[in-house]
């Protein structure tokens, strides 16, 4: 493997708005990624845990990601989310990416079983690998244990790295563990290493990490931006700090109530699109009165 | 709703045999749901938690039910799991049931997304009942925690029963809490309490509970039906000891190694079918020295 890393920046883990009948508003959706671009992410991270994607049918990913490729957002530019609990439906998933020319995606383990081995997780991923058969394919390991319930262990990770060096080219460490990830860039010279959490951007960067994935992206894409591009510069250092610490005064925000919605509502107050409020169940919709706090909340935000 | 449980009695968690490719073998598994159903089951609960139903796909899922309806077995006897992470899927693959003349299903809640509320998953669980809209279907709720990582709290299951008494009318409780399949049983007269643990099977139905659905029965159903049959006549109370004691053993030897793959290879000896062995990852076969392990205490069992 190379030494730089191969998917390195600020990716958005994109929230999905909602039609009133509850399925995805694919035209508001690829309007919202075409913002976060414009806003300095590198890529999209669509169809994430922030993106509602294992609470979307199959079709419905499908079409998702369609939408976005027809939207004339570049497929380069786009890492959807592909893993499911059944491996013939991770294949799928990924497959279908890989024909509309779109070749990172972020992989869960499956994720129903719990307490699996790591030879468990090793055989799922290597069969979902091996059926894609595509060389193009470049697989960014999941790691929200929790979420998912599964965590991805350094030695399950280096198994991967060793047996598909050119396939298998970062993580997204979502567990908010800073050690783990300094152990993985430590570890594995060239692999990305990709913060799931927003106020470890700027520690994760100086330390060698590839950049991000996170859900307030959705809002500050560009302070986002700022801290990855001037990490390492000393003369930007105010700069890149007031920046960070803007991100993670929306980060606070959105951790204020059930952290997806929130995110989504807080989407809509940024741009008057109150049609961002609703999640699909399990997740609830803010009530009236978490709404009305939160609008006043986010309109103290700097 | 009535005071007499509307679904009684052993029903097996059928494990899900698979073919050299891993796809299912679908001749083997019909020909043990007869198996289970001859030695005493009232029914079979395929694809569940021990038939690996959340590692297929839908379609494979669809399959293995359209075969079990082929193979002869009347649909009244058979209950599946249709409860997947997203709620459109679950809609399809429990009308998909229903077209097939199967009326019920064990439904595990959306199970993604951890530390949802009670109203986010009684939405889930509406939504699902509401967009089937068939008076004919029979709701058992799966309450496993520590798999689905989603707990079915009392007041959930209230306000299920209560909004809707003719469709949700049972729960298979998986956690092994004894207390709270007596609260349930205590709280709802005529829900069916399922248990899920072999080894509460005696105490639940003298406590007044409905009957199980267990993975033991994969083994042992005729001693299963034994204790249902006599839990609560004086006359019996030996022959039902005896009964438990020997579920309890097959349940104790199948906890030696991992749950499911151990009840696979058990279900292999008991019949000289090697072909059980395999789960599909991550879930992974014993090793050898384990498979001699088990095949040598299996022989001791009574």
């Amino acid at each position: 493997m190379t030494t730089e890393p191969r998917i390195k920046g600020v990716y958005s883990a994109a929230t999905t708005p909602l039609n009133a009948d509850q399925s995805p508003d694919i035209g508001l959706f690829t309007r919202h990624c075409q913002r976060l671009l414009d806003d300095g992410c590198h890529g999209v991270a669509l169809l994430g845990t922030t993106g509602e994607a294992n609470s979307f049918s199959l079709s419905e990913r499908r079409s998702i990601l369609e939408g976005a490729v027809k939207a004339g957002i570049a497929p380069g530019k786009l890492m959807p989310g592909t893993g499911v609990a059944a491996i013939p439906e991770t294949v799928e998933l990924t497959r279908h990416a890989l024909s509309l020319g779109v070749t990172r995606v972020v992989m869960l383990p499956p994720f129903y079983y719990k307490g699996v081995s790591d030879d468990g997780l090793f055989a799922a991923y290597a069969r979902i690998i091996e059926a894609i058969g595509d060389d193009r394919l470049q697989v960014v390991l999941y790691h929200i244990p929790q979420v998912s319930g599964i965590p991805l262990s350094l030695s399950l990770v280096g198994r991967l790295i060793e047996a598909f060096p050119d396939t298998v080219v970062g993580i997204k460490d979502s567990a908010g563990d800073f050690a783990n990830m300094e152990a993985l860039i430590a570890a594995f010279p060239g692999f990305s290493v990709l913060a799931g959490a927003d106020p470890l951007l700027l520690p994760l960067v100086r330390a060698g990490g590839a950049g991000c994935i996170t859900a307030t992206s959705n809002l500050v894409a560009a302070s986002l931006r700022t801290v990855y591009d001037h990490a390492n510069d000393p003369a930007k250092a105010a700069v890149v700090e007031t920046a960070q610490a803007r991100i993670n005064a929306y980060r606070s925000l959105s951790n204020s109530y059930v952290q997806i919605p929130t995110i989504k509502a807080m989407v809509g107050l940024k741009h008057g699109e109150p049609a961002w409020t609703e999640p699909r169940p399990p997740l609830m919709a803010l009530n009236t009165a978490e709404q009305a706090d939160l609008a006043a909340k986010f309109a103290q935000l700097p």
